[in-house]
């Protein structure tokens, strides 16, 4: 079974507080040459996307740096609806596939939609992020605008310097919140520090029963 | 083992005749807000990329009315490598999975950096698009910039006119000619008729072998 957890993306999509809002421009028409386009404008981290160390840090890797394995992992989902803060208490019975994805469903996604999306999300224990480094962890993700809510973006910093790739605004979490399954979080191949992405877990149904 | 099919893409990536350049233009700095961001201007057709119909027909599906299911596909890459016209009689003795995808390695990405790439690419007969659709194939890809050269686009046509999912701008085809895989052709969610792609080809290495 596979299940979406990324973000649809249009002009009315809620941005980090301080970004541009998107822009698709129409460009060809059937009438005009025969093909509809549009040009799109667009803040790299607009929706479902992931951080690659450049993001923050001096002279880091750019998301294109990284092989395309890092994009494909074990993945575990931990079920975090509903709290304020998210702690160390959250990997207590979890096991951590080295080298693999964690995400965290808080329910912040569940309101996407909504202005509030941009700044009214839990806070991202910085204990937790140094766990997750600890424990193996390459890529974590969450249905949240940020790791951070303000400079100087301690959480972000913790996990990128240690060469965790981070993703941001996955929604969709429900589905998989408790559960072991493949991520495939595919950015577009951007020479940048980040990149919108598409992000699907593919889940075993046997294992999975 | 995992394969990129996908081009990386740069403000010098050549784009289809007619389109404007892609620019990233930075918007954020370590300095001024304590990281890097860009706000990017591209056409939603640059580099590897999927078309679903609404890109060519009258109240088309948009690409983002497809399930997620549909961008995952058994497949199988047709070498078709200096061939200066795509047609019927490379389906010969060829299994194309029923609901799957079909790629063609023609050679002409291996070239994608030279602005030749833009135009110099085989012609894709129109009775191969019709096999394709006769015989089940729910995704058509190649590594050249588009399956027409010029209006009315009738390959195009021919193939979303049929449900078809078009990718262009593939690269590394060389790397799964011959072989059966499976793809992942991850558009990001934009809400519209087309989208940059991340696209990957996973080898099971015991059916390889």
């Amino acid at each position: 079974m596979i299940i979406d957890l990324s973000m649809p993306v249009n002009e009315n999509t809620i941005v980090f507080p301080g970004d541009a809002k998107p822009v698709f421009e129409q460009a060809g028409t059937l009438e005009t040459v025969g093909f509809v386009d549009h040009i799109i404008h667009i803040n790299n981290h607009l929706g479902t996307h992931i951080d690659a160390p450049d993001h923050m840090l001096e002279k880091g890797m750019l998301l294109s740096d990284y092989p395309i394995e890092r994009f494909v992992a074990e993945a575990v989902c931990i079920d975090a609806n509903g709290k304020a803060v998210l702690g160390l208490e959250l990997l207590e019975g979890v096991e951590i596939p080295v080298g693999g994805a964690v995400l965290f469903y808080t329910g912040a996604g569940d309101t996407f939609q909504e202005q509030a999306y941009a700044s009214e999300y839990p806070q991202f224990d910085l204990e937790l992020a140094k766990a997750l480094v600890a424990k193996g962890a390459k890529i974590v993700g969450v249905d949240m605008m940020s790791f951070d809510h303000d400079e100087p973006y301690p959480v972000h910093k913790a996990l990128l310097d240690n060469d965790v790739l981070l993703i941001e605004n996955l929604v969709n979490l429900q589905a998989v919140a408790g559960k072991q399954f493949k991520l495939y979080a595919l950015p577009v191949r951007l020479e940048l520090h980040a990149a919108p992405a598409r992000v699907i877990a593919e889940i075993n149904e046997k294992e999975a029963a």
